[in-house]
Formats: structure tokens, C-alpha cells, sequence
């Protein structure tokens, strides 16, 4: 009979004969209770990791018509209108006056030769004498026209984008439509060197890019919304909406930055039409990425590979962002004080901005004496800045820190959120943020593949557009394959 | 024979005949090396915890004559000259002109009434408006020269201070010296409804003070350092030399915000020379007080009694703190980008500088209408925002937070160290950082005493001299007595 044999099977282990008196009624009782605490306490946490971390909840269902503009305009406006690019003659006044009240006025010296404490003096005095003496208002301004532009209404903003056809093809070449996408403190300006890389067909290649690039809701041409809640989600909706607009129904993407963050989301929302995602900024911004890395800390190498001296020690990496990501942490809580004084000084605007080109391409920018200006084009820089100046656009982007911060859980969601769409990561030497393949995986799953460039920063297609266009033909040469 | 009696002794706790055989040489030797391995680690944390957070440092070795001025100026200027406020007329011209490009430039509106996103588009519209047609600069200019002001040089900058002595007294009532200590982004403009409060004899009390109030070198009118290093612990050098300097031996203290942290220091490198330490920023800034009050969240009311509310829980506290210190971030990691809009532009700087007055001064001026910029003289923040301006000084004033996180180690041993002087806390309704009183006691083991205000916010000097006032009187009353 059973209990017989428990009985039997029981005293074998047992260590004394006193010991079966011991078990009573009430110490099975509690011991069950404990028990049942315990499991309790364990299955809560484990729903808590479920729910909170690990689970992949269903697509959020949005409103695709989200008004943002005034309400007083809420008529659909269905025109495409041409768009030119001015800097007019009144801005110029208006800075060649606020130039001389800053030269008149206390300039403060750097306490060193580096930019430890922000851009250091002479790098900004660099900028400053190429503004005033050499920077050519009337070329640039030529120069900023050499592609199509133009704006129209959608969900009550005016966007603007530049649109460019390929040269003249043979008829074997077919024409792809590909979506360009800038983070901040970008503009459209990062993409003039890649376009015509990305619009001449190349031997080997049996297809070449037709260019859309769109500036982003409130950042230079494009309007900024009237209420609150126009975080990366909505704009990727905005984009996408965008795109219907001008008829291309299925495209490619490339993205850097936020604009990475965006094309993967309308990768994720709106899955068959991208055809392909092309990013810059390969990263999976879910909570158990950031966790996994966290406790991958303990076994470097085995979470992170060849990338292990790029993400770890996390000591060093945490303090490396609390040194770089004050600029964030501001934007994310107080954009609107902080874009009062850069809305009104053009050489602290552009300080501010230059400081994340020159920071973000590369970290020992901030020990060199020249800050790594030297590396850029003075006049392009400073055509991105007057971009954000002369469309008095600066708060604007900073909200969208604010934005989504408020909106985090959504934009979390959706990180979680796997997205079929075929993926290629290009991963620069210096980018802020590095993860392993794996990670980038639980997001992609349909990663084709990652290429390791050893040059290169975190502004990778104004920087290196001849590399990154490389890797968008590589990449969507392989989309085609795939999906052939 | 001993080994027979441990034999024997073993044997009575023994589970079985059986076990006795197991305990080899090997058994008890790994054991050993387990325990002390144990022991050992146990032995490093208890090490870790006393030399990094619990044990007082010896005071350091500080060197009292570092020179940061330049290099070449290296002649001690023994003068104490009056120096006279001035407003010039080139400043307000050049003011009208950047107002007048303002107004012509592209005005952000807020996204909705509060100023969750920072200082709220109408509050800074009533600013600019009162600085444009109601600010009256020679009114201004000359109350701001109503009590005497004095530069010297200390340490090769120029410090400038006023220095108020009292109403003619009678023979009985004692003329005590009182050093008042200002904040960021603050100036001695928070003391001028303070000090004729301190400078009147009052009924009840045999003692009157004599005011001296620096401005903090790199903050208005006193020189910013050339070289880095500059620390508050190094400013709390500075000003004691400067006491010294102008004669005053011994003297009482009173600070608020950094203001506070400098006369701590005073307190703790010089404690023979302060009578008594008055803060309306009564704080323990050691990691050990950071501990206590992080693990001291599991009870509560155990650890903070009536402030309990105001500390706990701890989530909101990091929310609102998060929310609150981007401006520390930044400031701490790059003030001198930061500080090219803010020296260019007049209203950025005043948006930048009144949005901490409105939301340290009551949290709830967050969401309110008016930001809460009712309740303030708006002229008097406008002087206070005309003193960094006509100076150029914000950019010096912010690169005292990057210093002092640099310096995190020293300024953390100061923390640490207990200063015998006798202290009184001014604890005020809404102050950003509240601790109780054991804490605090760490710090300053002869606390006197603590107030508790329900009214008022972080910078109470300004914003409620009546209740400053008298608590001083009050504390220094009791100062007088302990030590009689």
C-alpha cells in the first residue's frame, strides 16, 4: 500500500527514529503555506518579467489622422507645392548685427586646450570667423537649391521634403524608391553628399535609388505640432502618410539617429509597405535589451564578442553617458527654457549643435585641440545650423525629447514588437551606442546583415557617404534577393 | 588527551555511527579555507564601507594662496576699493536691439498652459514685456547702489562684496559681523530686502549685524578663475581670505543653496573663525546620508518622522529630481557650450535663470497659469538677471558644477567631516532637498536647532526675508548662550 511504502522509503534518510514523531499536522500545514507563498512570490515575479519585460504585446492601434496643426485649418490641403530654400538678406542683417554685439561683448576664454567643459573657445572662434568672413550666403544658398523641394499638408502641418529622380537610366535598371531619414540636430542637409551616390546606378547593380527625404515634423522646414504628443511614433505615421501622399505606396528605408528610431517604427507599423530597412543606428531600445546587457556586464565577452571593449566595463560606459547626455536629459524636461536662448543667439545655437557633430564622430574630439573641426566642412555645418536658424525650428525638435519621455511605454512597446521587415545594420567605429547582433535580432528578426565599418561616427551619412552608400546598395541588393 | 575529549565531544551531537569516519584532514582543511575566504570578503566590504563611506577623513591638507588669476598679474594688490553698480547706456541700447530682433523673430507658443516644458511662452511674454516698457533702469541702478560696495583682489581675482554696518546702536547692543553666502543662479540681490532687517537693533536681543556679502568669484561682479579647479571648497578659501583681508576674524554665517555648501565648508576648514552657521539649506551631503535615506525608504516614518511626506516614497522624489536637475547635468558635464546662448541672449538668460526661482519656489508653479511669477517683484528678478548680463558671468557661474564633479571626492570628504561650530537649520516649506534631523547631525553635531517653515521654497533669503530675518536673530541668540 502507499503509505506503507513512503513510510519505508522514508526512513531510509532519516536521521534518527525520533524524527517521524516530529511531523505534525501543523508543520505540513505551514510548511505548504510557506510554499505557496514562495510560489506565489516567484510566479508574480516571473509575470511581472513576462508582462513588463519579455513579452511582445499586440501592435498598439493608432489614429492614422491625428490632427497637428491648428484647428482653425482643419481643411485638407491636397497640393504638393515647389519649395526654395532662401536665406534671405534681412537674416543676414540680423546677423551680421548680433555678430557684432558678440564680438563687443565679454567673450569668455576656455579654461583649457580641450572641450571638456563644451566646446572649447578657439574651436568656436574657428566657427565663428568662417561664419562671418568666409561662409558664402549667395553659393550656399544655390547650393541648398540643387535638389527638388517641396511641401505639403498633412495631418494639418506643412511638411517638407526633397524629392530626387535618378539620372537617365538604361531599361534594365529599375528605379527604387528610398526613404531618407535625419536624426537630430540634422537636417536634410546630412544627405546632400549621398544622394547623387544613391541616384547614379553603379555596375553590379541592377537597380538605383529615386530619393525622398522628408525634414521631420518641427525640425527646419517642416511645421512643428500645436499640442502635445507628437513623439517618433507619430511621426513615423506622419512620414508614412507623407509617402501615400506623393503615391509611393511600398519603399525602402535608411535612417540615423532618430530618424532610425522613426524608420523602424513604420517598419514595425506598417510592415508591407517597407520593402527594406537600412540603419546607421543599429539598436534595440526594449528593457530586456538594455537589462541584458546590463547583466551581461558579468561575462563581457560572451554577451558582447568582438564588441565587448565597446560596451563594457559599464563603468566606464555609464559615465561616459553621464558626461555625454546632459543635452538629453535637459531637452527630455525643459526644451522650451532652454530653446528661448538658442532661438535667439545664432552662434549659441550653433555651438550647441556643432559640439554633438563634433563629440559624437568621434569621443577623443573632446581631448583634441582643434575639437575634430577640422575633419568637417566649416560651411556644410554651418549650412545645418543656419537650417534650424532661419526656420526658428530649434524648440520644436528639442520637444521631441519631452515627447517621448511622456509617451515612453508606447515607445517601448514598440521596441518590443518584432518586425519582419528585412534589416541591415551598419555599425561605425565611434557610434554612442553599440549592441551585439543577438539583441538586434529580438527586434529584427529578418536581419540580413550588420556590416563593422572601422571608420566612422554616430553621423555616419553626412560624415562617410560614400561608405554608407556602399552598404545601402550591399544591403538592398541582398533585400532583393530575399525576398526574390 | 585533548584529541580524545574532542573525539569524545564530537560524538554526542554526531547524526550517526557512520558520520565520525567522514571528517578527514581534507574535510576540515577545506572548510578552513572556505570560512577565511568568507571572513576575508565579509572583512573587505566592512573595509569598503568604512574607508569609502562611513569613516571620517582627516581634514585635507588645502594650499590657502592658489592664485587663479593670470599668471601675469602675480602681485598681491593689498587696495580695498568702492566700486558702484552701473547699468551703462550701452548695455541698454544694446539690449533694445537684441529685444527688437527678438520680437521680429519666430515667437514659440507653449503647447499648453502649464510650463511642464519648460517656462511657459505667456509667463516669459509678461518678463520680456515688464524688462521692455516697465523696467526702469536708473530707479533700478540706483537702489541697486544703496548699500556700499567694494572689490579687492584675493587670491589674483577681484572680489567684489558690500558691506553693510548697522543704524547707530546704543551702547548695549553688540555690532556682530555676518557673512551672507548667495547661490546659483542667484546674486547678492537676494539680500537687499534682508539686510535692513539684520542691520535694525531689535527688542529682545543685545546684538545687531554688521552685513558683508561677497559675490561668489566667476558669479557677477567677482572674477571667474582662468585656470580649473575652482571648487566650492576652494571658494570657501577665498572668501575666508577675504575676510581676513577686510579684518574680520570671526564671524557669523549664512547661506543658502551653494551659498550654504561654501559656508559649510568655512565651517569645517576654519571652524575657529565661525561663530555660528545659519543655512536655509540644511543638507548632509555625504553618501552615507544618500544611503540612509535610499534604504531608510522601507520605513518611512522610522527614518524621516514628519518629513516623511516630503522625502518618501522614494519614486516620486527620483521622478521629480529627474525631472527637475537636467539644468545640473548639463551645467555639470558641458557649461561652456551652454554658455554661449546664454551670454548672447538677454531673454534666454532670464528665461533660463527666473525658471529656477519659479519652480524651486513651489513646485506647483509648475502647473499653474501664471507660473507663479505673481508672487515675485518681477523688477527684482530682472536685476538679478541684469547683474550676470552686464557681467557676462553666466558661463563662469555654471562651470562651478563640472568643478565640483571633478573634485566629487574632496567635496564628498568635506561631507563627511563634523564640524564642532555651533549650526541652526532653516527648513522651508518647499525646499527641493529635505533630511532629518539625525542626519543632519552627522554633519553638525552641535545643531542647535531646526526650524520648520511652512511657508517658502529654496531661495526663502529672497523670497521671505521676514521669516529669514528672524530665525537668524533667533539662532544666533542661542549661539550667544551655548557659548557664554
Amino acid at each position: 500500500m502507499p503509505p506503507k511504502k513512503n513510510e519505508g522509503s522514508k526512513k531510509k534518510p532519516a536521521v534518527s527514529e525520533g524524527d517521524h514523531e516530529e511531523i505534525t499536522v501543523a508543520e505540513i500545514l505551514s510548511k505548504t503555506i510557506v510554499g505557496v507563498i514562495l510560489l506565489a512570490l516567484l510566479y508574480q515575479f516571473y509575470v511581472y518579467i513576462q508582462v513588463s519585460i519579455v513579452a511582445v504585446p499586440a501592435l498598439p492601434k493608432f489614429d492614422l489622422n491625428v490632427w497637428w496643426g491648428p484647428n482653425n485649418t482643419k481643411v485638407q490641403d491636397s497640393s504638393i507645392r515647389p519649395y526654395r530654400i532662401v536665406l534671405s538678406d534681412s537674416m543676414q542683417e540680423n546677423l551680421r548685427r548680433k555678430f557684432e554685439a558678440y564680438r563687443r561683448a565679454t567673450r569668455i576664454k576656455s579654461l583649457n586646450e580641450t572641450s571638456e567643459y563644451g566646446i572649447n573657445s578657439e574651436v568656436l572662434g574657428q566657427i565663428f570667423a568662417h561664419w562671418q568672413f568666409k561662409y558664402n550666403y549667395r553659393e550656399q544658398s544655390k547650393y541648398l537649391n540643387k535638389y527638388s523641394h517641396f511641401k505639403t499638408n498633412v495631418q494639418g502641418l506643412d511638411i517638407h521634403f526633397m524629392r530626387v529622380t535618378p539620372q537617365p537610366t538604361t531599361e534594365n535598371v529599375k528605379v527604387l524608391p528610398l526613404l531618407l531619414l535625419h536624426g537630430w540636430p540634422s537636417s536634410v542637409r546630412d544627405f546632400y553628399d549621398i544622394i547623387p551616390l544613391l541616384t547614379t546606378p553603379r555596375s553590379g547593380h541592377d537597380f538605383v535609388f529615386e530619393v525622398i527625404a522628408p525634414s521631420l515634423p518641427g525640425f527646419t522646414y517642416s511645421q512643428g505640432a500645436v499640442r502635445p504628443g507628437l513623439t517618433t511614433y507619430q511621426m513615423a505615421i506622419i512620414i508614412r502618410n507623407l509617402m501615400e501622399k506623393i503615391g509611393v505606396k511600398q519603399f525602402f528605408i535608411h535612417g540615423e539617429d532618430i530618424g532610425s528610431t522613426i524608420g523602424s517604427h513604420i517598419a514595425t507599423i506598417f510592415p508591407k509597405q517597407v520593402l527594406g530597412f537600412h540603419t546607421n543606428t543599429p539598436v534595440n531600445l526594449s528593457k530586456l535589451a538594455q537589462l541584458t546587457l546590463f547583466f551581461g556586464a558579468i561575462f563581457p565577452t560572451y554577451t558582447a564578442g568582438d564588441l565587448a571593449d565597446k560596451i563594457y566595463p559599464l563603468n566606464d560606459k555609464f559615465n561616459y553617458f553621464l558626461e555625454e547626455f546632459g543635452y538629453l536629459h535637459l531637452q527630455s524636461t525643459k526644451p522650451d527654457t532652454l530653446g528661448i536662448a538658442l532661438q535667439d543667439s545664432p552662434l549659441g545655437l550653433g555651438a550647441y549643435i556643432i559640439e554633438k557633430y563634433l563629440l559624437f564622430t568621434n569621443p577623443n574630439n573632446k581631448i583634441n585641440q582643434d575639437g575634430g573641426l577640422s575633419t568637417f566642412d566649416k560651411s556644410a555645418l554651418i549650412d545645418n545650423v543656419l537650417m534650424y536658424w532661419s526656420t526658428g525650428s530649434i524648440t520644436t525638435s528639442l520637444r521631441l525629447y519631452k515627447e517621448s519621455i511622456n509617451n515612453y511605454d508606447t515607445e517601448e512597446s514598440l521596441a518590443r514588437i518584432p518586425t519582419q521587415v528585412p534589416t541591415w545594420g551598419l555599425r561605425t567605429k565611434y557610434d554612442v551606442i553599440q549592441q551585439p547582433d543577438f539583441i538586434l535580432r529580438w527586434k529584427y528578426p529578418n536581419l540580413i546583415g550588420i556590416t563593422n565599418l572601422d571608420v566612422g561616427g554616430h553621423y555616419a551619412t553626412f560624415e562617410k557617404p560614400n561608405e554608407v552608400a556602399d552598404d545601402i546598395f550591399k544591403a538592398v541588393k541582398h533585400f532583393l534577393t530575399k525576398t526574390k
